[in-house]
């Protein structure tokens, strides 16, 4: 018992979770830092300036509907919520960590989408050395910050909300270059992100996630689980990413078809992989139970798998093929390979990423160059092949799969330097007996009163104050009948 | 204990629960089927096609914003919403079944409306051959869906994945022909589905309740309930459905202000029948205390009845008094008619969509028929009366009344002979005492530590080991507090 | 154990919440009013009624897509969701409160936004003797209902439903009069409602309770606290109101880029309260752990703050710095400023409202003034002046400071008045030891079987029938693992 706690005590010292001066130090420096580049760069662009007026006489627009908020404010609502409800309460599913899980996610992603403003503005919106913003912008800046909470996803629990501002500063940064390369120096397209977010976000996650291997991670295993509501709570996250996907994979397609196209093959594949995941849920489980886990993400596999071709004519039978392979793979991911990466890899993936973005991320990658290789005049017109692709089909492909492999290498290399720099000691991440646990960064309120009350009646009990402790059980059957 | 226990293993040995094959069979399959129904009849239509740039110009249609797709789009992601937050929430209310629920629910609604596009589309949408697809197809595929998910609402914690798969098939098929009858041959005018969707879904669900009748369920009856948390997921779903029935009820009513008006009306019924459930509900209980089994579900009842009449010039004040009824009757029916349905016509109504869905979808019928056969020039216009009604005033009032009938017969009859395949011993249904019990089809996390720890002390206690024990207890005290 | 017994129930007999006739009579009589008042004044106006069309031919209308419906309805259910789930599951957050946080919050706001309709339109929209409604009327109707709900979080759990309804009514009232002056006759411009909304909102609130101190409210201190799964259902609240309150300044702005603009200013405010009051709130802590009040509450203070010059041209920078400032501010009020008011100015201020409205919307109000007195004709260009304000910057600056103070005066002055009349002794407000506590006013559901199993267990083994609870024991064992 001594040693034991002496043991706890040691630890506490070397790891110090106390983020009182780090924390609001890295929020408060890095807040003022984003109002001075924002005060030297960033303005309305036209369309939400007050001078709308006079450049839609310039350019001979007839109506307030024709301005681009009405094409996509819609559809950037439906992102915003994926991210800050469906990733934060999808990370909500541990029993004891679900405060961490939507309180950090809500912290990381409000810091990365001012960062990514400018990152993306300073590539991609630069004129005249302003940087003009609508709200395309805004979904941009969401998208960006949807990389870094896949990443998250494999370090849930096991990192301190400081590291996980640096790796947002990071994330951010290395996001608006390979996305500069893979979009405008390779010209591959890519508009629900198969490549460019879930590929990139994902391997940047398990390679920071390998570089922090905790050996002894077994240590806060009995937190490492859900209980039955922390599982309705991840629900919740599941199906608002789930319904709100067409949205994520259409809000920044072209205006009219491109975006209706968009919606309804994302729709349909994600329709098709719950069907596939609830079958190989139910195959791969003794007595054929279904295991929450699956239902909370792999159903959602589909949707990363048709980001870059939602926008393509790749036929409804064909997003439900790419739907059904993706239930079937992420499914089989989380009961093979997930203990085999850590086991094997040490790569430990809370909440099983390799499995919903990293694997249905590329196989995105190659439905887009596939389909992209495989376009013809018959199914597109000249006019469309001309608008969709800049360069000839088959061409096209290829360079579809060299965005593959600029996302893949962002990834991984950039996952690796900054978990070098996540390693160090400065960060106040939790010791490994400490991990899965909101205590460490967050006041927790107490225990239900039933339980709590019991233990003190029992310890009553226990002292063999058999009569005084009368009273307090006479009350608890009041208050609780 | 004995005589017990070999009761319960004979009850396992008659009903197994196991559907470890029977389910990934039939997701399957069925989605394989899909796949191929869906690559030979289903493709984009003239909206969502790359060609819409031709069309756009063969029509001289002068901006993408026209596209339908921003006319329903957000529609369609509120009803998106009702459909798997909504319904699939409504449905956790009870303590240990939360996850069949929502969980349920999302398989049965992916697979529903892949099956809705390619029924709705070959009674409607057939042209040359071809289904072609646009936003109004998914969101009637989602209405659709609606309807099995109603009758599930009926057979909640009753019956296995499979059956709510088949029932989902049969409950499909049988819609689109209703609808076809209804709206086509009929002429009757139905935006909202009060016949359509909600009449014929809820008697199809109380109909198959009826013939799967479970005379010992009271076995079951502790899991029957709800508890406190479990009741405020409930109420996610029910304020999503409440929130978003305005757009369900103008999701496919006329461009302009066909929509608008549907809003318009929707949202004041529904006001009104929250205050009549809160009403009624006090005080019908003793000590007016309120039930939330009332408030989740009986203020959704002015959304079912407006349903018909939402696109009608109902007027505002109409709407007041159509949500006013509904309240009292929905709510009544929740006090005096589900006991009275179960004691003494055999039908067990888990979710009381006789409250939500029978009675208030029938007074929509009504309401409907009643408002449509008011209609005067005076209100409507020559041209606004010739564009909403086919018919003269009062002979549509005849259809509509007409179409009601055709909806309670569908359902009726549909649900009896869907029923009757239901019950043959194939299909892994639970015994009577293992109902309302996710621990069936689900991999159920264990419980709270506190309360497990708790446990395992007192058994420690009980065999006298109090001096060993000390240890468990002071861990228990440090890790709670 | 007697005496204590005999003032319970001396309590119970002076302090009677048994509303079975109260509440039923108030809401069954003001909705059969609202039916009688909207069938005399409220109509369709000209593009929700089916004579749209031939509006359109009038005006020369090209297209539906022009009808107002398209231009606000996706924010209008924003602003929906934002009442109905925002508000209400922020105020779940109390242990043993949730059904009536979020259940009257429903109640209220349903007959709220009915009365809102009426009054609103006799002072705006008076036509002939009719109120014409459209969409922009429902948003307004929410708007309203948001103050009232406001004032709501400072007597949460304190109150009775029927106090409610009466606080709806006045403040439905004082809301639309002040409206009409600051908006009408002082030409001040509060597209997000800092003033109109928040200001008056608050200091409605907690005028109302400063005039029902309870001066012995520690009794029920058990009860105002959280637990672990309370807190993150308030999250779904927080987050809910957090995304979309870009919707909710944006949804009556101007068209195009008046509503781009608020949305932007917005969302980028909004993101910068988030790391100041994660900064703030670990600063201020011991060990530096974050409180999850702070995160639920003071992260929404920057929408709240940009509401009245979202519209304006404030520069993506200055929306930052308004952020910045407000979790600053609001978080540090509930450290220091929410004990203050409740020690020495008698004001208990259940959700902090104080510091999530009062300030911040004082804040708004200022920020307005500043910013109306600020533009010039190089920043908004002539016509954008004209447009935006009908008087000189400056002119128009004081205007602004003239709301602000006419819409503390309506909160403070009405919130006396409604004080004194929700005094009288016949609401059915709970006793001091009641509060907090949703049995006064709801059917709660029995305990978690788990706890009050262990509880009977124990009862039993004190009784010494250690042999016959052998049975108890097993069963239990079983049905948990």
């Amino acid at each position: 018992m001594g040693a034991c706690q002496s043991f706890r005590e040691m630890c506490d010292r070397t790891k110090n979770t106390n983020i009182r001066l780090s924390l609001p130090a890295v929020c408060v420096i890095w807040q003022t830092a984003m109002i001075i580049l924002f005060g030297i760069f960033i303005r309305y662009n036209e369309e939400s300036d007050i001078r709308w007026a006079e450049h839609k006489k310039l350019k001979n627009i007839t109506s307030d509907i024709e301005n681009d908020f009405y094409f996509r404010y819609p559809s950037f609502q439906d992102v915003h919520v994926m991210i800050f409800v469906g990733f934060g309460f999808l990370m909500t599913f541990l029993k004891r960590y679900s405060f961490g899980g939507v309180g950090f996610s809500f912290l990381l992603a409000s810091f990365g989408l001012q960062w990514a403003l400018l990152m993306q503005g300073w590539f991609h919106h630069l004129v005249d050395g302003k940087i003009l913003i609508g709200v395309e912008n805004l979904i941009n800046a969401d998208f960006c910050v949807a990389g870094c909470l896949i990443a998250y996803g494999a370090l849930l629990g096991k990192v301190s909300p400081v590291q996980l501002m640096v790796l947002t500063l990071f994330g951010v940064t290395l996001f608006a270059v390979e996305e500069y390369i893979i979009l405008n120096l390779i010209h591959a397209r890519d508009a629900g992100g198969s490549m460019v977010i879930h590929t990139f976000g994902a391997y940047y996650g398990l390679s920071i996630s390998w570089m922090l291997y905790r050996p002894n991670l077994e240590q806060s295993s009995s937190l490492q689980r859900s209980v039955y509501h922390s599982d309705v709570f991840a629900m919740i996250g599941t199906l608002y990413l789930w319904m709100f996907w067409p949205s994520f994979n259409s809000a920044i397609a072209d205006h009219g078809d491109g975006q209706h196209r968009a919606a309804i093959n994302t729709y349909l594949c994600l329709a098709a992989t719950v069907l596939t995941t609830f079958a190989i849920s139910s195959l791969f489980q003794k007595h054929g139970k279904l295991d929450m886990v699956h239902i909370q993400n792999s159903t959602l596999a589909g949707g990363v798998a048709v980001g870059t071709a939602a926008e393509f004519m790749l036929m409804p039978y064909g997003a439900l093929i790419v739907g059904f392979c993706c239930g079937v793979v992420s499914t089989l991911g989380y009961i093979y390979l997930t203990p085999f990466l850590e086991k094997y890899l040490k790569i430990q993936d809370t909440c099983g990423i390799h499995n919903l973005h990293a694997m249905p991320g590329v196989i995105g990658g190659i439905v887009g160059a596939i389909s992209a290789a495989a376009a013809s005049e018959s199914v597109y017109g000249h006019e469309g092949l001309v608008n969709m692709f800049k360069l000839v089909p088959a061409v096209q492909g290829g360079h579809q799969a060299g965005g593959l492999c600029v996302a893949l290498c962002f990834g991984i290399g950039g996952g690796i330097i900054v978990g070098a720099i996540l390693r160090l000691p400065i960060w106040g991440d939790p010791a490994d007996d400490n991990c899965f646990d909101d205590e460490a960064y967050w006041e927790v309120p107490e225990e239900e009163e039933s339980s709590l009350q019991i233990l003190q009646y029992n310890n009553h009990f226990r002292n063999k104050d058999v009569v005084e402790s009368n009273f307090t059980v006479e009350q608890d059957g009041r208050t609780r009948s």
